[in-house]
């Protein structure tokens, strides 16, 4: 039987996790992309169908490159983080059905209705941004996703003839807690619930 | 500085983590409920907007209401499952934003603009979905989130009059291991992963 985990970790992945806007000089590995990426992938998704992709912007260059893109509130805090997630889906997801759900013919759901190939990619590419966000928790890093950027321009910029397009961008690094804000209120239970 | 959680925890949330199909004969109290929902709305939404809803579906008559719904492949493991997850979004969830967001006019970023309100609500709710997931499984339950049910009937028969829209289900309980079907594969790192 399955324990809940302790208080230590329920705090490092929800209670006592913060968005961050400034960033420790410590740099984030490839390895530790490796990692992340290896748990975020096991994460459920609808059908396997595993839609999200994702681009870890970490070198100088890749930074310049997303800089145009950019809303002036995100600016400061992308450049300076240690690495930039595009956090993606693609948009031919469902050619990988056949290898990811080889029990039924899946791919078939999808081709030729393109709304509800949208709709599932976007959902369940959201989603993984979730996991990704608890995945690098879990790591002992900390996070900033926005939604504040130019979709277009990092899809032309990052995501060019790859049938990839953009969802979020999440900063990864170690924060600094000097730069946190105020925490911000949370809904009640009974203003987010219902129960049957 | 804040370390990785061990690989107990990380098999916990990821690795070890299955989609269950079958239930021990172990009941899902309010009060495990009302503990989940608070990890939950502690993961962050874009500018705090918190769009998503939560009916939690745990008495006889709530699943007899969600049954027509439900695909016949979801219908054994959903009407068994201690709790069923509706994972909604508000459609007026911009109307929170003073309260969530405050040092912002953060709702006029909204009202009038009812593509991008629908985009973030959906974005964030099923972020959302991927926490409680998350949540679910730190706190020691088993999940089993599904696509396949009627949406437009779900809203009828539990969202009428609440301007909720339903994203996806989550049957949550402790599973049984006899139901679970073999592991399915993941895209590699660089079938899913783009360096920059």
């Amino acid at each position: 039987m399955t324990a809940p985990l302790d208080d230590t970790a329920l705090d490092q992945l929800f209670r006592a996790a913060r968005t961050h806007n400034r960033w420790q000089d410590r740099a984030v590995g490839d390895e530790t992309l490796r990692q992340l990426y290896d748990l975020v992938k096991m994460a459920p998704t609808s059908a396997n169908s595993s839609p999200g992709r994702f681009v870890f912007i970490r070198t100088r260059e890749g930074k310049e490159r997303l800089r145009p893109a950019l809303s002036a509130g995100n600016l400061d805090k992308t450049m300076t983080a240690p690495v930039t997630v595009i956090v993606a889906w693609d948009q031919r997801f469902h050619d990988k059905l056949p290898v990811l759900f080889p029990h039924a013919d899946a791919k078939s759901w999808f081709t030729g209705n393109a709304a509800f190939a949208e709709a599932t990619a976007f959902r369940n590419a959201s989603m993984q941004a979730g996991y990704l966000i608890m995945a690098a928790r879990a790591l002992g890093l900390d996070t900033g996703p926005m939604s504040g950027f130019d979709n277009a321009r990092v899809d032309e910029a990052f995501l060019a003839n790859t049938g990839w397009k953009s969802n979020l961008l999440v900063n990864l690094g170690y924060g600094d807690e000097a730069g946190l804000q105020a925490r911000l209120p949370r809904l009640a239970f009974d203003e987010a619930v219902d129960l049957a």
